[in-house]
């Protein structure tokens, strides 16, 4: 593809020869001939004298020998190479005979049910989805459009998914939430879990997580969200759009998440805790408290980032603080005796 | 169904009209015609006022116009009724033509094995037991009456499961416990692991929870014990009854858990550990110590809750007390050297 | 088998009558007639005195009526000889004719491919491997020989698996990196994950773990490397010969262990972060920093695990630290008045 071409694709200004082929896009320091790499930090400019790259994409025009295409967003037009250059292979669409597909079930154009797919009563999936072997649909779910569900995923009945959802691997969606009552006799009963999960349009979650149905009502995920593996969504949490949750977070039941809130790995949340739009929670913090809209946090229980990474530099002398208080207390007493005895 | 009726089912005292028609239990807030809520916290008393409900049950007689169901535990008779207005759908009993069964399998009354269930040599399945698609049970299994065994759940070889026991999607019980011997060499030696795992009665387990086999003997999940989703317990571990493990928790190898005990989100135990009855350990908490019975614990590593609640709330004060010492270091310091001057 | 073919099939030394028939391993405790027993900490020494065993293995020859077997290292004896006795059940190698196969598959001898497994195009399996029922293996994956992959385990395409690689059941290896590019309109945009997963001979990998593949490049495991369930190991990550990683461990992207690292449960790394050899990290410990070769740490963020365990013992004494420092200040305000008065 010649450079000229990547450049309007990219949406960027081309400097120097269009001309060029390109067969593949690749970070500085792997790129070589016919490649087009990419500067998407700035101190990582220096590296581009070494590169042996024919073009590179820069937020600003660089001083180089090599054609220059600029844009604002050097790393988004990384992406969009990456899949023209490497394209995802997709399955023929087709439905396997050993799928299993139960009564009423609506189905798309160019829909692809793998081999051992098992398909509930009354669902409909959208045009272009693909399910791959192992995947379990309960009854009365809806599927959307271009979504696709990778193998061993499972679906309890009456889950709804939007348009181009991707789910990993052994993803659990619309299981029963954790709800029990204790009676006298200290027995823990099963509050039946009535309601279901919603996740709307482009959301991508990943590889064995698990996201819980609601007690009654829904579980929801909105627009545009992105899960990473192995979180827990409990029953009746509310998910904005736009937002990241990192590996290994987990939710308790009635959270509610603004958009564009960023949970860092293994963040927990207690229950009926809301998080506001664009907050972003550290890495292993946790709160049982409500956390304002662009609020950043850190520590368990969490406190506004800057306090925490003051504080926990303190936490290693607290041995030393604690001599000293000690020290002090004995010099002070010392001093108070030799006030009282002159 | 008759709110008399209703009264009598969930053993509550009616005081106004029995005759009222009730089609479905609701919350306060989402309850209307025909619906009968209830009132399980106190906090929760003044939205009754605006509530469009027929009927409600609470805890001790209540100044409203609704007919009134008052019994000791309004939480538990909602649970009976979500139960009774919205039963869950079973599949019909029956042997799917594309379940594979392996030699000497027994199989009770009504079981439901549904299509690419694997079952191994010599295992049993009790009444009534219901095995969704892509369930794979190893050998020797012994599966207990009225168990529901969700999608994609494996069962390692020689693993017993009561009866009701729930287990829901993508959960692992009876893998291989993580044990390995170092030799001179550096190299990991792998433990055969040749225990099982032993799942009492009315156990319910959450979706892509792994349980591991003991290297010798059991690990026991005893009865009416509650685990929630993602959830890690290792070889040779013992849970009492009707404990609960919210998601998350781990438990490394060895632990004892008495009866009653909850673990919250995300509690980490060390191996060997043994937590006592009705013990609790809050969310993100972690030990390496024993706890006592009844003991409510925080932190990581764990304290009494109340000592951790507070010193919790001292950390975001660490940098102003390590600048006070130093402040009062110099100011004694000058008092001391104006002492030996005088 | 007699006690002296024992002693030269774990390399011991024999003292006393080598003509014993054994039967069995056991614990010192469970251990009867016909039993070889170990004893591989000093303090279960005593315990010998009680046990029924008839010999037992041990590291320096002890005073006992047993007969003994002297060795370095009792524990990899118990290792080899559960293994003598109690022998792993495989199944009989064959091709299931349920599995499905994709096209230019190529098959080892004696390889089992179980009811339900699906492979897909390109794939080579070794001699010996056992895929038990609801494996899916994605196109191009390389198989290596008597590698074991447990039920409903999930590759990705083009996952490369070495010799004796066990998956326990649920692993999901070679699953989309993490990766997005917000644009400027607060939209995540995914950078398609066009690399793979590497996994090195003689390792072994937990029930439910997640390692997603790289961006570009290699997500790395290398030889001799256990790692148990639930863990999260993120897209470019490369791990070391011979570590250790337990349960719920969650790494971030690009981290870099060396070998003999041991991560304890529930640790996090954040992403690029740079793990030297034969470090420790204490369990429910995270860093964002790289950690020394030999260093062992604990805490989050994590220091040298000496300072951690001294620290965490003053955190219950912050609040009356607090007061202290209160009082001093009166009393010392007091001591410079009375100086200013006089």
């Amino acid at each position: 593809m010649k450079l000229e071409k990547i450049a309007a694709l990219v949406g960027g200004v081309l400097k120097g020869d269009g001309s060029i082929e390109i067969s593949d896009v690749r970070g500085i320091e792997d790129a070589g001939k016919g490649h087009v790499t990419f500067v998407a930090k700035k101190k990582l400019l220096p590296l581009l004298a070494e590169s042996r790259a024919d073009a590179v994409i820069v937020d600003h025009e660089v001083s180089t020998d090599m054609a220059q295409i600029v844009m604002a967003n050097p790393m988004l037009a990384f992406a969009k190479l990456l899949a023209v250059f490497h394209p995802e292979a997709k399955p023929e669409p087709q439905i396997d005979s050993r799928a299993a597909l139960g009564k009423n079930v609506t189905l798309g154009k160019d829909v692809t049910l793998s081999q051992f797919v098992s398909i509930g009563d009354n669902v409909s999936i959208g045009d272009g989805a693909i399910l791959y072997p192992g995947v379990v649909v309960g009854p009365d779910c809806r599927i959307g459009d271009d979504a696709v569900l990778h193998p061993n995923v499972t679906l309890y009945r009456s889950t709804i998914l939007g348009n181009r959802v991707i789910l990993h691997a052994g993803a659990v969606i619309g299981a029963d939430g954790f709800g029990y009552v204790p009676d006298e006799m200290g027995l823990h009963n099963k509050i039946p879990q009535i309601g279901q999960v919603v996740i709307e349009d482009d959301v991508e979650i990943g590889s064995n997580t698990c996201i819980d149905r609601a007690t009654m009502g829904c579980t929801t995920v909105k627009q545009g969200t992105k899960i990473d593996n192995l979180v827990q969504i409990a029953h009746n949490c509310t998910i904005g759009e736009h937002s990241i949750l990192v590996s290994q977070v987990g939710m308790a039941g009635s959270c509610t998440l603004g958009h564009h809130v960023v949970l860092a790995g293994q963040v927990g949340l207690a229950d009926h805790v809301t998080i506001g739009d664009q907050a972003v929670l550290a890495a292993q913090s946790g709160t049982f408290r409500d956390v304002e809209s662009k609020a950043v946090q850190g520590g368990s229980p969490s406190v506004p980032a800057v306090t925490w990474r003051k504080y926990v530099t303190i936490l290693p002398k607290l041995p030393e603080m604690s001599r000293k208080i000690k020290d002090l207390e004995a010099r002070l007493k010392a001093i108070e005796k030799r006030e009282s005895d002159s």
